[in-house]
């Protein structure tokens, strides 16, 4: 079976985002003072192929723990579909 | 009111995106060949105050037009949450 996955990868919480600091900053420049807080991480969709949903999981599981996201400054999340 | 706003912008399906392909590749070496046609963007969460929902709706959408997302190369959507 084919699944498509939609996963989030975010920084921590905790830990400074600078490129979301700027572009919160570039806000008020552009009028839009009242958006505060902007945080700017990843979006990653791929698909793949495995036998059950189960099995898709676990493998886009290793994908983010081992390439996609850095978990010492980021966490992910995703949602897999059968497509 | 205070809004939460959860953005995702991806690169248009037309158009090369050579970091996904750069990922795409690497799952191979990473034993990982069954994940294909990887593409990245972005994920950009913010919070906004606005009278309403429409309102603050109307100033996302402003500042993904005008800031976060390029429209000849990127799309994007959004979600809204009152929190």
């Amino acid at each position: 079976m084919k699944f498509k996955a939609e996963i989030t990868v975010m920084p921590l919480k905790e830990i400074l985002d600078p490129q979301g600091k700027a572009v919160t900053s570039s806000m008020k420049n552009l009028g839009l003072g009242e958006i505060q807080n902007v945080r700017i991480g990843k979006h990653i969709t791929l698909e793949i192929d495995a036998a059950d949903e189960n099995a898709a999981s676990a493998k886009v599981d290793e994908a983010c723990k081992n390439l996609l996201a850095n978990l010492i400054m980021e966490s992910y999340h995703f949602e897999l579909k059968a497509v």
